[in-house]
């Protein structure tokens, strides 16, 4: 392990995370609500680390496999930790654990809070923590892989350890041009959405807080009844959208933009995520509709089914409505949701619909060959047929998600909730959704689970945002021999 | 579809069913409680129409792939619906969905009942009840099979597409040898089994269904309190020890006989089959006896622990306790092994312990490839490294358990029961356990279910029987072309 060469990128990241909390700061003056001093404190303290870090010596350029995972994993453990800073130092959560829970919630775009009641907090800590989505849905390290090669270090390695989805590395073959499409495509997105929101009368503070959460996948709100707090169907229907084109490949919009519209119509993932969006969207309208009566016409009852099915399936989770008091059936689905996700290249978490299709095809491989069991059959998406080691890759990926989605469930069982919350809270950390049923549903948070259960919760987050993959590899104890 | 051949032997097995319900009625004579007729009248019709259909012309004499599909799926239906003929005739489940449920449910080892006051039940019937386990353990298909071979028509693929467990054809070389092994090793351990319960003071009625129950690896029992009724540990931790044998590879037995001793201490799928019975156990009976404080000593919380651990992961589910009142954390690993199931090659169902131990090494070999992508990394068992092609079957196989397991899940919650008890049926009933939580926890039945939900219940209870392909390649559209 070339030591020197992590310690020299991660202080980069620390350099820019304290950049990143000056647009905080500013919130901070504007409203004057006393969080500014934290905002001064937190910055000084990051950045000054960070140059520390940078200025490391004895290092080698090249980054290899191993570096790669370290600076990742490590990067993202100390991007929450210093991110936290602003929390614990203006006491809106005093305790370490819980600003830490905070953190990484923002950052890994889950959006699970352990805050009571977010509307006392002061308006810029609450920026912060919103803009952590912003900043953790384009992935911090994006940033850096921009920077990187102007400084003769190779970032290929880091982007194809963080970047969200199978087969990332093939959006465009030049890494910078990635970096600059995705960060170009994901700010434009940002001012459209601001601007809509604006429209339907949302002040500028609430409707920059909501695309963070909307444009990330996450799922802060500043208000207590989170979305349903505004009486808008318009409000609503924005936000639905651009949660849904959140959970869309972001290289499709590039293609989108250079006219290859055909590519996109055809494109076997988008359809696949937008079908099985329209189908739960049907199944739960109607479900909550006939179920629960509560609704005038069938028309509201799809407004709210659409509205939670993206923003379960895109790992958002803004809410309209309690859909706890929704009856099985629909809670069912959306329990089946949280497990799959937006599509591969966006900004949402899960297993993502590029390895959903590809198990699916899998499968139905599977059963052609019970018949012909010596026929030679591709799987193949979008045309181009798959390697055995891109399929084999796709298949563990699934079988390591839902071990670790069982032990997770078990773990939690000992904080001694109900069968039904301890499976939801699993699936909702590792899928970076945060939002369950029962103790962990819309009208509940996380405050009431203990410091070691929000740390392990903390390590399902990061797992389900990097992959899995990464994590496990790090703490395998092969990992660091020295032989690799 | 040669459809001759598939008549003919379709009607060899109703002839065979009909010779096996002759013990039942012995049974039902002796005690005469007026049920005798029902068998008589069962047997002759089942037999009748079997020889009816034996007397087939027209016929090739090689089964392919497709016919041997068709007759075990079908096979498996026609016996379930013959074999639910004394329930119905003898009005003790007067309803024909109901007897079906049962028989299947008898048939398939799953053990699900939804006979709601047992004990009142004629004897002769709850003999037949007991019987299909131990027949269904076996497979009604098996003991054809034997006899096949000297009609000139070859068994071989409906052996692959019936025995539990991937890579059956592997036991030994020559099926007709295979099957004589498996039925002398079952039927001594049927014997034994019944002479260690007539010694711990049971009679022999009862020896003799719950051994039925026991070495199937199905659960039915004649008393209101099942095992629990018994207030005997010795009765207890024989029916124990006889779950965990019935959870093996019965090749292990015939290895042992012939002295190969080493072969079966180093079968890796037997150390994983008893390494997670073990550390589930002591979980189990740390939690109950900490979280409970109902146990005198930690002693008993163990006996409890190793019973129910022994009798979920063998999909028995025998009970001597309602494990339903136990803590989240114990229910939770017992719904965990609900997943896993005995050895390939045993009387269990669910997805199995040598599928288990290839998932496990596919995860552990792509966390190698994190470090070294390029690197060859063999997947071996046993010492033996398996193929790509055998690796993406049970990788499948995998996928689609849990593809089938939600979507039984989501069917199941149309019937209005809470999030624990629709997903538990969902598992109990695919990997032929029979007993979850909630609904269908140990205090409770089946009868509740709507009659479309019982009817899909046994549709899942035959597809995790035939390892899921068997059925879904049938129902696929493709399989009935002309051309395959």
């Amino acid at each position: 392990m070339d030591y020197g060469v992590v310690i020299k990128v991660l202080g980069i990241l620390l350099v820019f995370e304290g950049l990143l909390m000056i647009p905080a700061l500013f919130v901070s003056f504007f409203y004057g609500q006393g969080d500014s001093f934290a905002f001064l404190l937190s910055i000084a303290l990051t950045a000054i680390i960070g140059l520390f870090m940078f200025r490391v010596k004895g290092y080698h350029k090249k980054i290899k496999a191993k570096e790669a995972l370290a600076i990742v994993a490590i990067g993202w453990i100390l991007t929450s930790f210093f991110g936290s800073l602003p929390f614990v130092i203006s006491g809106s959560i005093p305790s370490f654990v819980d600003a830490f829970f905070e953190t990484i919630s923002g950052l890994t775009t889950t959006g699970a809070t352990l805050i009571e009641d977010v509307e006392a907090l002061p308006k810029g800590i609450l920026f912060w923590r919103s803009f952590t989505h912003w900043i953790g849905g384009m992935g911090i390290l994006v940033l850096t892989v921009a920077i990187l090669p102007t400084m003769g270090i190779g970032g290929f390695q880091i982007f194809k350890a963080e970047i969200p989805g199978p087969m990332a590395d093939k959006i465009v073959p030049r890494i910078k041009d990635t970096a600059k499409i995705l960060y170009v495509t994901y700010i434009s997105m940002t001012i459209l959405q601001i601007g809509l929101l604006l429209i339907g009368g949302m002040n500028l503070y609430e409707s920059t807080i909501h695309t963070f959460g909307t444009l990330g996948t996450g799922g802060f709100s500043v208000r207590r009844e989170n979305i349903g707090a505004y009486d808008s169907s318009y409000i609503h229907i924005v936000i639905n959208i651009f949660m849904v084109l959140s959970g869309i490949n972001f290289s499709l919009f590039y293609a989108l933009y250079k006219g290859k519209w055909r590519d996109v119509i055809r494109n076997e993932e988008l359809r696949l995520y937008l079908t099985i969006i329209f189908i739960s969207s049907i199944l739960v309208g109607l479900n909550i509709f006939i179920a629960s009566g509560g609704y005038k016409n069938i028309g509201l009852a799809f407004k709210d089914s659409f509205f939670q099915v993206s923003s379960i399936m895109t790992t958002t989770a803004y809410t309209t409505t309690d859909f706890d008091l929704w009856p099985v059936f629909s809670k069912t689905i959306l329990f089946m949701l949280m497990f799959i996700g937006g599509c591969a290249g966006s900004t949402s978490g899960s297993i993502k619909g590029l390895r959903i299709l590809v198990l699916f095809k899998l499968v139905k491989r599977q059963i052609g060959k019970t018949f012909h069991p010596n026929a030679y059959i591709p799987v193949k998406v979008d045309g181009k047929i798959l390697n055995d080691s891109t399929i084999t890759s796709i298949a563990s990926f699934f079988i390591l998600y839902i071990i670790i989605f069982f032990i997770g469930t078990l773990v939690i069982s000992l904080e001694g909730l109900d069968f039904q919350s301890s499976i939801s809270t699993a699936a909702a950390s590792i899928g970076n959704v945060g939002l369950g049923f029962g103790s962990v549903g819309p009208s509940q948070n996380y405050s009431g689970f203990s410091s070691w259960a929000k740390m392990f919760l903390s390590l399902l987050m990061l797992m389900g945002r990097l992959e899995l993959f990464t994590i496990i590899a790090l703490i395998s104890p092969k990992s660091w021999k020295n032989d690799i």
